[in-house]
């Protein structure tokens, strides 16, 4: 009793001083009254700001002659009802800013009766007709776009509240906002009170509202969550994640920064994810530090608003496209709606930091408020500077205990890169893939070695209503759709999400302090019962290759004879290999039965000498504007005799062609504890126009496991001209000062650390 | 006896003609002394031409600064001693240009001493080694390549013939020039002797180093060829081509423009191998243009040679690139050097049209001689005009009465283009592909609806030494492989070169009067015993479509019930279907045993209800740096209940992985005479960053056959508004001034000409 009485009094405190300090003095969210004032008065030039501020106003004039349309909710993602009220909110939020930009009253009177229309239609409505999510809402399929809707539109009221009489401001904020700011968080504790991209929108979405209509019980029931959710832990959300995570009691704002991200920023849904969950964090937050500096948001976790901005722009390829790890759709990038408004507000906000405005640059973007005024103004000036990637690791979960990524990045000698991502992170919750030690690579064009990212066309109709397709499930997230090992044809964790999220792989040792020899270790040994997995991968650079030459150590160790299978899903078309193999000419069967093999076509398979073997493959690039060039890439393994090569591509039990048929290539091995060590090489280009093939051949000999016991594996890498690289692992001992010795044959090796690299000029 | 005196007679007059005035005037063939003078001393600014001169010495010099590589010939394409020679001949080449321009005599030396080189081993070299072509060469595995060194050589021998001593002319021209010169003339009468791309080569190798030599009859060889071959017209070269055709007596360069182009400048083989006989047409004309005015080589047959530069650029997607019908590598351009060359050359000496500078500024480079100088420095003052594609009929064969080709090309409010190329050409010789009646559809970005080109990588040692590949043969060329009409699973003239050879279809009419509705119609009767085919394609331009429509009518007429398939080669990924398939979910088989159906799995099939069909299907763009978007297309058929509707993919019996797994749709029925009617439409696009997709869903209703006779065909399309366009066409009548009549149901038709397209906003 004692404790309760203490929070209401400070609740009265704070309700005192906010409605003294802060009422009455709109906008007050994203845009400020100081920032509108130097928008309009300020004599520095900013031609991207002008630029959007024509484009917007041409926009929003002529949705606002197309008249107002207010439709009654009856259409999924892709359908008329879903995409005119999710333009709605766009445009409104649009219409706000033009209003405080230019003080055109016509944006506010569009406003006022689009509000009016929709306070007349909400009171109306039951849940919406679709009724196919975990947590459906009322003017969308979901209550995550109907919290989209309050994000955009209480900037939108905010921007207009002034200008509205008081019983217009009652009507809509006792018919429309409230209501609907509880039905998403009271009516929907499933979807308002866990920790997950979907509630921050939820927060967001009622706090901002809170602060627009300045309702304090909805500032703090989106800062601290609902007290009593009754939520239990075995409900799934339609992704197939936890609601509820065990030992989980917190919720709200400051629980998504506390649990959301790992303690430098990583996001444990992938960039992906991150770049969606960023707008409701950094509006909101940004709405918070506008109106409640006493809560000091921006320095919260350590700056971890910040970090997050940085992780969402490092965990993408050169080209700024984010790793498609999880569930992601390929092809999102530094030029999201979401990542402008991010940049923009971290270059305001954080320090004027000149390498985002390089990424700004890029954009040929910027918000229309102060915060892209000022990067657009900044940029004119001549400030930006590059913008750097570089290797870095993350860790992951809230402790940062839970792994990581790992990110190893390294230029040519024409400043083109290649880039490492090795992932040992956390599951991901109901987005994670179970993809435990996997890698993908990238070059300066994009991915060499992919990951498949999701089973999903977003927002496309035609393809299961622009959601996550039954093949997500079936084959996107299982193991053998990423690039690690499979073992007897069963996913990790036997792809269950619960024993996955219980546990996670652990970095073993991340050493990028030599730029020639990065190299990053991790392990995970929960995956399967009685086998642990060990991988290592290094970015080697060394003159006598034209581009840095990925090395992979994947070990593992197992008392039980097991079937192990390496697939690499490389991008591009079979050139050659250096086995012998059999197609499969007349008939494609599948490659086996569940855990996604269902879902792939064995179109050939040989048996290896033991010799190592070779596989060469050729990607077209489109340089756009017609001009396609190509490339030549070598995979070159080690092997031992009878391991299988098997090629295969997916697409197999895939009845409504929703798969991408993609090829890859599978070295099988039976056996108990095992090495499979390869490397990677970009070694030619071609350009079908000169029809000229530079080094189309691989630069590389042989890739040989020289030793491999519990306690050390020796690998040995030799180039055409005789010249080796033989790295040696302490499997044991991630220490950098103990020192080991290895006999193998009539070899002796002897280093200090956990890895060493000895290169022989022969 | 009497006519073999007037010849020699004849034969004295012009050599001692050539000798008093052209002799010793060097350089004479691609360069003059004139142009070189003109270069030195312009003082206009030509910023192209600069900067290839400069990467041009920067090349040179590297490769002066290498040494000189001159080994023994023994690999095929792509292997070492094949790229050196051929970059030899390129390197030697580019030296004599800069010994001219600078007059820096360490080019001169350089290519003298690299002569000497050959000259030393030339006389030791017996065929080359490979003894894999029709006609093997010496230097390199086939005398093509050895004639492309002489043609490049000679002008580097043209430009320093003034350098050098007699001594070392003498050396050259005893040991290695004329030796060569006679082996690919009198020793390959197979490869010199023929109407074929190759053979051109041959003749301007052997017309140009005699020029350069001064040594008549190589000349008159050149022009005319050789008097007795020897061969016989069963021969065939290594595509399957034959050596010579039935008829054909004359052979040389001017039998060459006389039979390789149609009158008004097509080229049979299609334009990416005019792309490559361009050069030696070009280089050859150009030498005998500075040398021989009296021979009016470019005003010959009405100026053929600019005609066919045009033809090459017309036959071309909006990007440039070329159309790859027949045997073609995808991906060749406008950019490559040959039309870099042509478009120079053409600027100089065929009226300075302002339309070619806008190639030359995409092409971003010049020919380092006084055409590229010309076309560089009126680049620079500003003459270039935009290049317009434009509608055109080619006619083919050299009497133009050999079918052809109909382009059709309308621009979307954006002006961005759509094309369709209607193919009813002649053969094309051993590139040519049973292709008849086929079409293939572009837009701004380039293919839609694909021709397949060949099976080929072409100088990627990889696949096949860089040849033609068997699946060329057994797949690209069947007619199932294209986007045509395939009566009872076997390909047109039954896949039989010669039949093919013998006929040809025939173009019916072509009109292009009227901009928004444009029609090529043609008809084939020779491909099949018992039934004539005839297709009629329209290109709609309509308000209500935001791309321009293509209509499809293709009609076939049979008294014997047969079985129709119509593939649809589109590119992208299936994205739905308004029927129900069921998909080869566990297992794939061959839709067929032979002509090329061997190669397709059946992935699903369904059958149609016969109320019409749509495909939908989704295409991703690369636009450059990273950034991706996606097209919507569908296709909207006729059907009769029954029409089996099937998906397919290429790559079944492959065992080397040489072919695309590209999807196709094909529609099956069977019938007597019948008609297909389709269209298809480009309605949306999509953005992967803003995930929003607009127009996801085709604007077309349905299209219906409303009537069919041996007289008459009349098909309608019906928008989703209810607007229906009506096309009647005349089947056995093509004068625009006849009156027609049909009566079908309650309906009546009335129109003038051949065809009529009745519109009604319902």
């Amino acid at each position: 009793m004692k404790s309760n009485h203490k929070i209401l009094f400070l609740f009265i405190l704070q309700l005192i001083a906010v409605n003294t300090l802060f009422s009455q003095n709109h906008p007050n969210l994203i845009m400020t009254k100081e920032g509108v004032e130097n928008i309009r008065n300020s004599e520095d030039k900013a031609p991207i700001f002008e630029k959007v501020l024509e484009a917007t106003k041409e926009e929003v004039d002529a949705d606002i002659a197309s008249g107002i349309h207010v439709p009654i909710p009856k259409d999924m993602a892709g359908g008329y009802t879903h995409e005119r009220h999710k333009k709605n909110f766009f445009v409104l939020q649009k219409a706000g800013n033009l209003y405080q930009i230019t003080g055109d009253e016509k944006y506010a009177v569009f406003i006022r009766d689009v509000f009016l229309e929709y306070a007349k239609m909400y009171p109306t409505l039951g849940l919406h007709p679709t009724m196919k999510s975990y947590a459906t809402g009322k003017i969308f399929w979901q209550c995550l776009n109907d919290a989209n809707w309050l994000v955009y539109c209480s900037q939108a009221y905010d921007a207009i509240y002034d200008f509205l009489t008081e019983k217009e401001r009652e009507n809509l904020e006792k018919n429309l906002f409230r209501p609907m700011a509880d039905f998403i968080s009271l009516e929907n504790p499933k979807f308002y009170n866990r920790i997950h991209n979907h509630s921050t929108w939820g927060n967001a979405a009622v706090g901002m509202m809170g602060l627009a209509m300045n309702d304090e019980e909805l500032i703090q029931r989106a800062l601290y969550g609902l007290k009593d959710d009754g939520l239990d832990n075995t409900m799934l959300d339609n992704d197939g994640g936890f609601i509820k995570v065990e030992g989980q009691s917190k919720a709200g704002f400051f629980a998504q920064l506390d649990f959301s991200f790992s303690p430098d920023g990583h996001f444990t849904e992938g960039p992906y994810y991150l770049r969606y969950a960023m707008t409701p964090f950094l509006l909101f937050a940004r709405s918070l530090a506008n109106n409640r500096p006493d809560l000091k948001i921006y320095e919260y976790r350590d700056g971890i608003l910040e970090k997050s901005i940085y992780s969402l722009l490092y965990e993408s390829d050169a080209q700024g496209r984010f790793f498609p790890i999880n569930d992601a759709q390929k092809g999102m990038s530094w030029n999201s709606r979401e990542v402008v408004a991010a940049v923009d507000i971290a270059y305001l906000d954080f320090g004027n930091d000149p390498m985002l405005l390089s990424i700004a640059e890029k954009q040929g973007k910027v918000t229309l408020d102060e915060a892209g005024f000022k990067t657009a103004s900044d940029l004119a000036k001549g400030l930006a500077k590059p913008f750097q990637h570089k290797s870095i690791a993350y860790s992951d979960g809230a402790e940062g205990k839970h792994g990581g990524l790992g990110i190893l990045r390294a230029d040519n000698a024409d400043g083109e890169e290649i880039c490492v991502l090795a992932k040992y992170a956390a599951h991901g919750m109901g987005h994670g893939h179970f993809d435990k030690l996997s890698y993908s690579l990238y070059d300066e064009d994009g991915e060499v070695i992919q990951d498949y990212g999701s089973a999903r066309w977003v927002n496309i109709d035609q393809k299961g209503g622009g959601r996550y397709l039954p093949e997500n499930h079936s084959y996107a997230k299982q193991s053998i759709a990423h690039n690690t090992l499979v073992i007897n044809e069963t996913s990790h964790y036997e792809g269950e999400v619960k024993a996955a999220e219980a546990h996670h792989p652990d970095q073993y040792f991340f050493d990028v302090s030599n730029p020639n020899v990065q190299v990053v270790s991790a392990k995970e040994i929960y995956a399967y019962p009685d086998a642990k997995m060990h991988r290592t991968l290094v970015l080697l650079k060394d003159e006598n290759f034209r581009n840095p030459l990925l090395i992979d150590v994947f070990r593992v160790e197992s008392e039980k004879e097991n079937q192990y299978d390496l697939p690499t899903w490389f991008q591009g078309h079979l050139l050659s290999a250096n086995f012998d193999y059999a197609a499969q000419t007349e008939r494609l069967t599948t490659l086996g039965n569940g855990h996604g093999y269902q879902h792939l076509w064995e179109e050939a398979s040989g048996k290896s000498s033991g010799d190592g073997n070779q596989v060469t493959w050729f990607t077209h690039l489109n340089d756009g504007g017609g001009q396609v060039r190509g490339k030549f890439f070598t995979l070159t393994t080690s092997s031992i005799p009878n391991d299988e090569l098997i090629f295969a591509r997916a697409g197999a039990n895939d009845p409504n062609f929703n798969l991408r048929h993609d090829p890859t290539f599978i070295q099988r091995r039976k056996a108990k504890s095992t090495v499979f060590a390869s490397a990677v090489e970009s070694h030619g280009v071609y350009n079908p126009v000169s029809e000229i093939p530079l080094s189309p051949f691989s630069g590389l000999k042989s890739v040989e496991v020289l030793h491999d016991s519990k306690e050390y594996t020796v690998v040995q890498i030799t180039h055409q001209t005789g010249k080796t690289w033989t790295l040696a692992i302490a499997n044991q001992d991630a220490s950098a000062k103990s020192k080991h010795k290895v006999n193998f044959g009539k070899e002796k090796l002897e280093w200090t650390g956990v890895f060493e690299l000895i290169i022989d000029n022969k």
